[in-house]
């Protein structure tokens, strides 16, 4: 695995617990454990329960004791160690978004289609696939119970720098971070919207905004210590982002995602309508999917509370009994026993890098929507 | 109509809206007001829109321009005043409690019989029957939808007097107010649960509490103008009352009713769990009814979230489309059409002042069980 | 009044009962109703409680008997009804949108300001800023309690035409109802996202969908009596739409109306997130205002459910104790105290007829937007 | 550890996780695990990650690697295994409930209390007490936040046997179990009832009911195999447990503890009223918990849903950023690591076995009280 911060903690404990529940096919090694700061490395290495640390990831990326390259890093280097660990025949899980452009989203996507033909994987970390109640809502969509969908609305709301005094993090520096909201959050609501529907986003018009265009230099930019900083910066990405979306099916969209909902922490909200039923989730109530049945009377017809916890819902019966809900973390490990399982069998797991692309492309769409004030087509 | 304080306005508004929006059978007239006071009396009847206004009750009843009498008075009077209507020959519609002692509720029950006779019909004011969720609630029990109940959860929660210096109105002293929170609000519960599930309260083990054994006087008990008293008096009554229950069929209640609910407004709720579904009703949100229907595959089971607005849920087809939704005093007009219905139609309207004695049974069940800490049964 | 249909039905009840609950300057008398066909018309006064109806709109309009000429008609003839009105000195309330035009709806401003000259008062019917939730939601921002305002999402969700057979009825037909759910219930959410924020849209980005092109002929346009129609007209309007809006403030919108949201029955939902809080509402809980104070220490700042049935909230001191809740025709009663309010006190009362045209404004930028697949300025 | 399934899953998660998201002072080591069968052990070992396994727990709690012994086993062998492993000076965490009877949680409490003499530390199993939205409750508590408390009202409710032809399991019989829905949840929500509000139960009045008496033999009691038995035996526990408390501070309780509640898979739900304000808290929403705050202003009061993942709430500084939701098993996490706390501090961890011991003699009382029909008071 290459990085160790939050990606990285949640990663490893996936890969540790993975065995423990589920019957995998492979038995995982958390082998070594590469980053760019020796003690820092070694110290994340003891903490998250890796055997070995490197500081040179493409040392790690060739040895022959490792089978599957796990990639946590920022999205700027996602593209140079992907192609390198696929060309030395290592399985890659890839961090979304993908890359921080649609080149080099185009290039990964290439070396993963290449490494396919070798029988080495590649798939990109959209985990909130993996959240039970997103995974039963694509199977109720799938089993037709929401007839055709006219209305996908998706949102993706925190608020962690609505205070205009908050630091100018690296997150907010387009040439370090790529875009803002858009890309960091944003993209995983494209992902579940697509996901849930089976269906393509095709059409944007977009409008991204920075509310707060300059911000307190954190500390460590100002080169003071111990004393706030007077020295300010320019927020060089969005704060939020918004579009409309029409999907090939003829479905339309609105979407949004913003770091400055006050009071949303990490409110990932779907909601689906079709001619026969319609869906509802938000992650702040992780285990739960609303769902409306319009084949019902109208007299008992209501949005239904589904706790997804019972062991008939996907994931689920690995863990325990119902009622006793999941949390964050175990997306992250149903993404390992899904990848796991794929290498095993010899079959592709999803998302595949070039569904990474694809949404990289729309998310490329809406910021030039946005810079020419007209619709974008999302072309292949 | 008695009385012209809260319930008096209610009622009023019941009996000018009922034929706006249902069909009537019979038109009613808002023909004469009784109060105590003449000039409060006068004014009351002009701002509720009463045509007269008398200031003495039994020449209310028996006047000839007079075919129903109302009775929206303190309890300790609904004996007299509907005893002596009844006699009259006027139709009686009672507010609950029906009265504040079993021998009370004997004597207007006898009396109700005697006067079904003659086809001169009376019924007690269980309003909350008549919210459309509660009606689709008993419907859905009656239909089998819910199986064999089991369990029956009921609490009426309110907290205008969780402030220990709020003062010591009538409604606290035994010999004017009957009891607490048993009578005033436990007996709706008590109501709403039998009407719900169509069974009767055999047994119980009660408790009641009085948090707070003094508090300020009100003005007007301490002979003070304009300053805050310093006398207090002694509550008299429960302040709080909770009850086990049994059933006729077997089924489990628990029961409470509380004005120290701190942040709870009228906090009506009841949920029934059946061998085949539940139900789960809040007043404070009150155009919805929760089902669970467990004969649903466990995949997609939850409580739906019934909005009880549609036009084939009781009483709604007279109002406004879907999701357009009833407020407090829709109950009462609803109250009217079923009773005006009733003696049009020479039926007898529900509940009657035999249901209403059955309840008071069981609200002097649960102070006897109380005082004598042991479990007491319900006989007729 | 003129019109007796669903709107109808509330206006009336609002001038029924204001009165009874609030101290009125005035004392409205239900006179003339209005309507085109003799017998209808003359049912619906007997039922809705007026003394007298007309089948001719001028007449009504000019009689010395009326004071204030209440528009319930479709909004083809709004111009000329309130225009006639106005210029023969009556008081105006017309029911929303003001009219099918910006053109005709600058015409109507026009004699609307001039007729203010004269003392003479004209009001748009946006009644759901007088829901106390919303009136709670106004006072709020207006406090200062949200800091500065940053974003609106705002969505009139509801589902009457999701099932594609449902037939064409006027109001899928542009020459009679101007525009579909765009005019209908989008109006509505433009008009309380600007009231509660105190801001005004600028700038829009449109998207106007119709997923079900053709229709069944409802039996009346088929010629066809007793017998579903196998005929199918066009529809012609849209089914939903959606709109990025930015603010004068810089605050970013986002807007949503439908009738295609299967199980969102009147679901007007808006959202405001500022710098030091957010708000949240949804009409199908609307005794509800969701308030979040990010100024409280994170361990216990969450989002509170205001149950807005305090006396000190808006309007609510008139009705009932805290938590019996008020229903969908409430709003039309404090319209009519407000209007009846501002017409002893001499003053103008809200929304104008100027803020009306303003909102046909950003209606008519939705709709070339769309059309164009650009943004538009909203211009004066 | 001895025992291997459900909460033997759950520790070995907790112990496995602990140390890599939290500063341990010790670093656990799982050591060994103990079982019945040599087979089922072994496998279970490898699964859950221990490095050895016995099916003889008297070596197990003798051998000089180990230092905690974690009991995992049915309630009838807690006191036998404890008394062994805290006179060989290992340090115990023993599932809930400590014991299968007051006598021998008494026993258990003195070898607690003898072997805290030697530095040896004993703790009971009551997790639910450390999801975070619980230790905030006791801390808002603590605080004072809520004045007097008044009320608590406590549920436990589950659905797993509402089928009448759900099997006979040996959690239904009564020499197995020691007793059903009372012990088995309804000791947690006791535990939670006293210590949120830091107050004890002194006198309770129950009813325990066994609504369905007999039930089909599971195919391993009936000696069948592949068919569906015929055979039934009699349940000799209770389904439902309910009963009415008082405390020591003199505020009431309602409890209920059921396997009946259709729909109702782990709703642990408590809500707790007093003089300033009240707290609600569902598990099936474990995230999350409601504080109503009546110091506020009535028009802005309202109960605040905290999303308790707030770095400032307890535990949660550990784990991921706000929004984040924590899952079931991470309570255990949290009951490692205040034991081992406790081990490397020299402090008596909480619940301590008298804590254990108290609430076996409240379920006692119940116990006895439902057998006679009177209250019955809590003696130490």
């Amino acid at each position: 695995m290459v990085g160790h911060s939050f990606m990285g903690a949640a990663h490893s404990q996936a890969w540790r617990s993975a065995g423990r529940f589920f019957d995998l096919p492979l038995a995982p090694v958390m082998q070594v454990l590469g980053g760019r700061d020796e003690a820092r490395t070694a110290a994340a290495a003891a903490r998250l329960g890796w055997n070995q640390h490197v500081t040179d990831w493409p040392e790690l990326v060739h040895r022959e004791d490792v089978d599957v390259v796990d990639i946590c890093t920022p999205g700027d280097s996602h593209a140079e160690i992907a192609i390198a660990a696929l060309a030395a025949g290592k399985h890659v899980l890839c961090e979304k978004p993908l890359a921080n452009s649609v080149a080099e989203a185009e290039e990964m996507t290439r070396a993963a289609e290449e490494a396919a033909q070798r029988g080495v994987r590649a798939m990109v970390g959209f985990t909130y696939r993996r959240v039970p109640a997103i995974a039963l809502a694509r199977k109720l969509v799938a089993d037709g119970r929401l007839g055709t969908v006219r209305h996908v609305r998706a949102q993706y709301l925190q608020d962690w720098i609505a205070d205009p005094e908050a630091p100018l993090s690296w997150r907010l520096q387009k040439e370090r971070a790529g875009s803002g909201s858009l890309g960091d959050i944003g993209a995983h609501v494209i992902d579940l919207a697509q996901y849930i529907t089976g269906d393509a986003i095709t059409e944007v018009s977009g409008h991204l905004e920075t509310f707060v265009k300059e911000r307190p230099l954190a500390a460590e930019h100002a080169g003071l210590s111990g004393t706030a900083s007077q020295e300010r910066g320019e927020v060089t990405v969005d704060d939020a982002a918004m579009f409309l979306a029409r999907f090939a099916s003829g479905a339309a969209g609105v979407f949004e995602a913003t770091r400055f909902a006050t009071g949303r922490k990490n409110a990932i909200r779907i909601e689906v309508n079709g001619s026969l039923g319609s869906l509802a989730f938000d992650f702040e109530d992780m285990n739960v999917l609303q769902f409306f049945d319009a084949t019902l009377a109208d007299e008992e017809a209501g949005f239904r509370r589904i706790l997804v916890t019972e062991p008939t819902h996907p994931y689920v019966a690995a863990w325990w009994p119902p009622g006793h809900g999941l949390g964050y973390e175990h997306g992250f490990t149903h993404q390992v026993v899904d990848l796991v399982t794929a290498i095993a069998d010899g079959t592709q797991p999803t998302p595949t890098f070039a569904d990474g692309l694809q949404i990289q492309r729309v998310l490329d769409a809406v910021e030039t929507s946005s810079a020419t004030r007209t619709w974008q087509e999302i072309t292949a």
